[in-house]
């Protein structure tokens, strides 16, 4: 058999594994898996440097599936190189509850998946920070311990995606150049022909921000092989324009659209057995076929065991500050720094915005926790991002630890779920609260997948003041409260905002997003705790004179406003008492008695917060009162809106006093 | 003075107004007006046709500042040019409570603001849909009555977001000629220097995007002037790249970041007016300087009464159906057809997806309303967007009324909305639910703005099965009713639809989402009514056949769920209702009495809904009962997911009975 026949056999296992495995669950993508096949085989046959058997190698090349829908291309290649977690019953039971091989690749439900794809173009754009981590460890730890590629498959919908071109910007700017793009340039998306939608130039405009291009016919190995080897020695990031077929091999609808997203059918399936020679029943794949990929698969085992003894021949300290890094675990004494700065704060007692106190918090992070790298989509001076220790990262120059990320906030997250992926570093990045929205794509998969991104989003409601509506969040915190496994965090003064950033770092499987002022808060938490309040969710900040006859529920900014109403209360004989809330799904998490000893038992449970009332019946109960907004913001100076909007000490006394009165 | 001279005092007074104005606000952005003011001094007094008497003139030229922080730009243009709207107290109330020159333009607020702009990339992306549908009013109306040009001016913000490719892509590729792009080439973004973040050619990636482009020196008006003409001449839409200095005379901050987002100070202000030769007092505009800006304003009179005089030329079909079209009114007897259309649905009781009966809605509506301009994110045939009449819109050729939008949420919802703005169309545009995310930041202007743009979000939730948790809405419903002033609709069978799509097409102040199921339904709407019952938000579909022990509150999909769950009840002798919830927007509407008649006095409330419960305690109490998702779905078939998480007749039926039982 020539290299050339065993090459078409190693493809053509993956197209009739996914064909079969699509038809099988009757439902799916088969068409990209057949139409990349050969470019798959040829990346994971004689380039891709990884284990099977030892799938989490830290310096293993990563592979991203950026066109999530064609999964079963990344399920075949994992079984046939011989990852452990997907055996053929796993590609039979493609799609189906349970199942590894889900429906779009899920990050955690299998070794070899680098990251949950599916919503197009955050592949791409998570392996700009994958590659990006890869400098940044290289410049710390040296070319011995980490040196490798970041590799893509993307399809047409990843590039028409506007946060591919916040990725290929960033990633052409910052020269990234071990970071390989495949684009599966096959001319079709669901709707029909490319040319239906669009128009553009790929290469061009790639070129454009800074990359270095190729175009190869994505069904010729060597040409594949070739662009591979000319890519791996730019200076810049390069991206491989790939002719491919969709669908390859399918009699009738290869080249199609119909090809794309829904089962192939018995009778185009036997058709495509017959063009491409595979005579075998479904999910067979022959001895040598599939001993040829376990062969590919071994590969990486000697270049595995000789990268260990390089890492072995390093000196300890270097050793274990590599491997706490890439576990993600914080460095020994962590708590008791966040206990001794909280101890400074509640004795400096600091009048700044809760942005200013993240910083401040960030500056003593900072310079105990090498791996975290922070940045912001362009508001730096005003998202307090920046501490002391963290030097820009530049072109070519990656011993920084601030990312410039532009304008760019969807990118920016996505980006930052890839470092986090990666491993061994802790992104942070910053925007006005208000452009979450932007990034909300990628904040959601974050929550999905259970990984440290740490968004700090700063002006987080109309205390942002004259820049008006556009930029004031309203619903903005209700919307990431909704998003599963997202912590929101809204400190309310300095001690606050650093609990917030322990809980934020300690959260190893939720991300979390730090909500801060623009505006300056006094500082509340003026009697030292070693224990993180802010970690119980909600606690009882002021208690009440007497028989609380009023429980006050407040969040950042508005906690202050609910102190000095509580006192107002309390000089009109009314006992009440103030509960600080940084984080909803922290206080759902605490214990049945303790809920109940935070919620108290005042007649009147009212909550005040700079933003709309949903989500806070949970707290306050469907007959509480609440203080906030019930639409947009306006363009003024804050005091100016805080009264306007009447998210005041008087409109909350009145509202307790209205309500003791009716009952 | 020479015509230079002319243009430069002119150009000054906006320099000036805008950094008294900022100056006086102690708030607000100098540098790109002072940057950018020759530019717009050009363009206002030589090329852009409008008339500030008249200013929803239809075929007005369309400027949009998308670099919406500028925004003394656009005030102090309009002020000079004379609309009534902004006069120098506006100016000098610059950002203050009530005033119409907010931080940010804000559309609505004075004539003249023609969109929401402030989120970067928003304006420019507005303006393609703005160009395109002043090409399809072309197309039907001809060149006598619809033939303008739009003007952007955008800055590196705008062209670093990732929608601006989406938006330039698709402009490119509908090669919308008549419109024309600054960009503020001004090389400093908040952070600093461009070359901080950025190294995109932009030129060549407009290029890539099949754009005209050109280079000018932006302080230079005879060369600006002399780019418009060239663009105007193209045959594809023109950037036109004009380096210009930020802060421009400004003598020490002229140039860097510093002029950029606050105000410059006295000193540097009065160094302003030293090196720009302009001596007068804060807000003064000399008469010659404001009789030049005055008559540049009355420029457009003569044109639109040319205008005006061809328009009553037309014949009065034509001349009433502009009119009603630019109005925004429904043709007379869409309500009556509504109600036709009902009574044959009550009688026919399809079975089908609500994505269908929303496309057979369509069929009907889109045979009524020409104006309605339909589209997909490239989800055509799975939205159900496109209907027989809705032949699609190609490159050159706007006959048609579907946008193929390519794989681009965010740039059609932007696009949407720019011709919502413009007006003479409807635009509808759907992709999956779970993708809003990728179009919320234009989903929100289009309510903050109050225009009709209507989403159509379908495989609204875990029924869309295979695909998984990537694609499967859970928080999403919640996430966009946070959104003030946004009509969700989760219609429950076909009738619901098309009272949906009723609402959404009456709804001329807020902006529609169409929730939309993937999966079919039953028809549960069998006895006609000729009221839009959904319209009220929410009411009884089936009543208890006693004195009611359980309410249960459902929309969309999970209705049929909530029908099934009351007659298993009704069979164990426990009088149950069941209330369809289409909109709970709507429903806060109502007056008290109907929302107590319709919430109800049994002694269980239990809400079922395929996402999570967040925002139904509105409804059902903090002491209600839910059934729905707490967390992210799974990859499987539809039916096998409903029973996993639990959402199902039996589980509403458990859980009554139980809450019964303790009572």
């Amino acid at each position: 058999m020539t290299t050339r026949e065993q090459h078409d056999r190693m493809a053509n296992a993956i197209r009739f594994l996914s064909m079969d495995a699509v038809e099988k669950a009757n439902s799916g993508h088969p068409g990209l898996p057949m139409g990349a096949a050969d470019i798959a085989t040829v990346l994971f046959t004689r380039f891709l440097n990884f284990d099977p058997k030892n799938p989490n190698w830290a310096d293993r090349d990563r592979f991203v599936l950026s066109a999530g829908h064609g999964s079963m291309l990344l399920y075949s290649v994992l079984y046939l190189t011989g990852y452990p977690d997907i055996d053929l019953d796993q590609i039979k039971n493609f799609r189906q509850l349970g199942a590894k091989t889900a429906g779009h690749p899920e990050y955690g439900y299998a070794a070899g998946i680098e990251t949950t794809t599916g919503p197009l173009g955050q592949g791409l754009a998570n392996s700009v920070g994958m590659a990006l981590a890869e400098r940044i460890l290289n410049a710390r730890f040296g070319d011995k311990i980490v040196d490798h590629y970041t590799y893509v498959l993307a399809g047409d919908g990843c590039l028409m995606e506007g946060i591919s071109q916040e990725a290929i910007s960033l990633a052409g700017h910052l020269k990234l150049n071990k970071l390989i793009v495949f684009w599966d340039d096959n001319n079709i998306s669901i709707d029909g022909e490319i040319s239906l939608s669009d128009s553009t130039d790929q290469r061009k405009r790639f070129e454009a921000s800074g990359w270095n291009t190729l175009a190869v016919d994505g069904h010729d190995p060597e040409a594949i092989a070739a662009a591979i080897e000319t890519a791996q020695k730019s200076d810049r990031p390069t991206l491989i324009a790939a002719k491919t077929t969709i669908g390859f091999g399918a009699p009738t609808r290869a080249g199609t659209s119909k090809a794309h997203g829904s089962p192939l059918g018995a009778e185009e399936i036997a058709g495509a057995r017959k063009a491409l020679g595979w005579d075998y029943e479904p999910f067979v794949v022959p001895d040598d076929v599939l001993n040829a990929w376990r062969e590919a698969g071994a590969r990486g085992a000697d270049k595995r065991a000789a990268w260990e003894k390089r890492f072995g021949d390093a000196d300890a300290i270097t050793k274990g500050e590599f491997e706490r890094r890439m576990k993600g675990d914080l460095p020994a004494g962590f708590d008791q720094m966040i206990v001794d700065y909280k101890k400074t704060l509640s004795e400096d007692k600091p009048k700044v915005a809760t942005r200013k106190s993240s910083e401040m918090a960030l500056e003593v992070i900072n310079a105990m926790l090498p791996e975290t790298i922070g940045g912001s989509a362009d508001l730096t001076g005003s998202n307090n991002t920046k501490t002391s220790q963290t030097g820009p990262i530049k072109p070519g120059d990656y011993s920084g630890r601030y990312v410039y990320y532009g304008i760019r906030e969807h990118g920016m997250a996505a980006a930052m779920n890839g470092m986090a992926l990666h491993g061994g570093v802790i992104p942070y990045g910053g925007t006005f609260m208000c452009f979450s929205d932007y990034a909300r794509p990628s904040m959601r998969l974050a929550s999905l997948m259970g990984i440290r991104s740490i968004f700090v989003m700063t002006h987080d409601s109309i205390g942002l003041g004259e820049d008006g509506p556009t930029h004031q969040p309203v619903e903005h915190l209700a919307a990431l409260r909704a998003i599963p496994n997202h912590l929101v965090l809204r400190p309310a003064d300095a001690v606050e905002a650093a609990e917030a950033w322990q809980i934020a770092l300690e959260s190893s499987t939720a991300p979390s997003t730090l909500a801060l002022t623009r505006q300056n808060l006094p500082s509340l938490r003026t009697t030292h705790s070693d224990e993180n309040l802010s970690a119980k969710g909600a606690y009882e900040l002021e208690a009440a004179s007497g028989d609380a006859k009023a429980t006050i529920f407040a969040t950042g900014s508005e906690v202050e406003i609910a102190v000095a109403a509580r006192a107002v209360l309390e000089t009109k004989g009314i006992p009440a008492r103030v509960v600080s809330v940084p984080s909803f799904e922290l206080f759902r998490k605490q214990d049945d008695a303790y809920r109940a000893s935070v919620l108290g038992a005042a007649p009147v449970k009212l909550a005040v917060e700079a933003g709309i009332r949903q989500g806070w019946d949970e707290i306050i109960g469907s007959d509480g009162l609440f203080v906030g907004m019930t639409g947009f913001g306006a363009s003024a100076p804050i005091e100016d809106l805080y009264k306007h909007f009447g998210i005041t000490a008087e409109a909350i006394v009145a509202a307790v006093e209205g309500k003791l009165a009716k009952a």
